[in-house]
């Protein structure tokens, strides 16, 4: 399949869930609605990865969808992702200001160039506020830490795609320790979510994988990310089965995060990091796509794992 | 208590929400992180809202944290709330301007001024997506519509008030149709809400209200709001007995939105809409004020009502 069958077949997959009322369409390329029944299947799937991961005692954190500025421009995310990055601005002018706002409104101008950047940034995935709020801390105890978050999350790469959305939700488990406690976490998450995904009965694949780094020096860091082996997905096909998508992702960071946030291991050596991110959205729509809208008609296995 | 104290007793109550591990600072005023024990609070409120709510036959839907620039500009928010408003601005730049950007970052300079409006802005509340969905869809049915929505919202207004946080969550039912429908719809709301927040023995009044319109023209606005008692609100004290917080708010927007997004009832006229809006953080905030840190120690009452 070339690029334009590909991009017929995620507008043809977006429609259909439009016409079934799966996604209600904002009219912004990435910004959808779901009905009930799509927050169902997220919910339920939410559940499932609790059961799988549950067991472990990871410590629940749930943050809103923005973060700190400062942490943001500390975490080095726009030496890599600067296109994808969203910022919040808001006004702070007077009255005067405020008409002149709204006369440009009205005449059709831009009348944004006024509104200023604030304290806060979307979050870009799940487990950015998370490295500031365990360095805070002061070392990890001995046998690292384990925490489990869910966000919403910002990327701005409108698309027809509806696996490809600007703002989604990300679940995660994030492991910091040393690098055995963090390795043996990713390698278990890999067999793990393998085994979870399959009894979706869904087709899937993992396989090494690269983050969409920025311009010519980010194709150094994919490339070198690919031979370090420090990303995997586990994809599986929903509009296309060439490029299938993916839905879980198995990331190594070594210790850029603990670098960075001045994170510790309880005998003082640089903390490393790895997380398991599940892409609630993507999940949904390939669970939607293998085995049809209507949830009742769903294989009496896959209703069960996901219903009880 | 005066502004002094009633400061004070904020801020007071956020330290002890983020010392008892409730809350996690991220740095920033107004915007927290919860711990599971919040988040659990959150969700069987949530639950019980549905208890009450769900026999009614709502349409659900959900929205991610952010809507469409082109309805959030024709909604007329920034004529009443342009303070509040955030906008999410991002990077269009190439390779240069990547170089110029992150040496502006390094240097501490402002880095954020050629960053460019986006397509999308926050959602100020959380039935805003939902006035141009139903408009979409062409004449109400002769009963009109019920929705049920529960978005992230955003509102540029740092405070250190742990009951007035930038990003919080809000549950609405949403009623669009006939006068006497929305009319209805509020009163039953109004009794309704009273008696639900009765069973979660918390102290509450319920008192006409107005939004917190911009400038000198928004006070008459305000006080116009008041005197045709459009807003009420379910007042919880929190940290103070004087300026109780709002938990709950049961709004009739008389035909200003059914003008705006020319949504008509069966018979032609413009429809009229009311909602009532639950406020998620801020029930949990009250319920913690009231009962204590450790929900296993709340009245057994309370506890039946949530967990069942």
């Amino acid at each position: 399949m070339n690029m334009v069958d590909i991009t017929a077949a995620q507008a043809a997959y977006r429609d259909e869930l439009v016409e079934a009322g799966l996604l209600i369409p904002t009219g912004v390329d990435g910004l959808y609605g779901r009905s009930g029944v799509f927050e169902d299947v997220v919910e339920r799937f939410d559940a499932l990865v609790t059961r799988w991961g549950g067991q472990d005692g990871a410590e629940v954190m749930r943050f809103p969808p923005a973060l700190n500025r400062q942490y943001f421009e500390e975490s080095e995310y726009l030496k890599s992702f600067p296109h994808l990055a969203g910022t919040i601005h808001s006004f702070g002018g007077d009255e005067k200001a405020h008409r002149t706002l709204l006369r440009r409104l009205e005449e059709g101008q831009d009348w944004t160039e006024d509104q200023v950047a604030t304290d806060v940034v979307m979050t870009p995935a799940a487990c950015y506020p998370v490295y500031p709020t365990i360095a805070r801390r002061g070392p990890l105890p001995g046998e690292g830490k384990l925490i489990d978050v869910f966000s919403y999350c910002f990327r701005h790469e409108p698309s027809i795609d509806p696996a490809r959305m600007q703002l989604f939700r990300m679940r995660e488990y994030i492991r910091i320790g040393t690098p055995d406690q963090v390795v043996e976490f990713r390698e278990l998450w890999l067999e793990r979510g393998r085994e979870m995904m399959g009894t979706l009965d869904v087709p899937l694949d993992v396989d090494v994988a690269n983050d969409p780094f920025f311009g010519r020096a980010g194709a150094m860091l994919s490339n070198s990310q690919r031979e370090q082996k420090l990303k995997f997905e586990l994809l599986i096909p929903i509009t296309s089965t060439e490029k299938p998508t993916a839905c879980l992702s198995f990331n190594y960071h070594q210790d850029h995060f603990g670098h960075l946030w001045d994170i510790h291991t309880a005998d003082g050596g640089v903390a490393h990091t790895a997380c398991v991110g599940f892409g609630m959205e993507r999940v949904a729509l390939a669970l939607f796509r293998h085995h049809g809208f209507d949830t009742a008609q769903w294989p009496a296995s896959v209703r069960k794992v996901l219903w009880g």
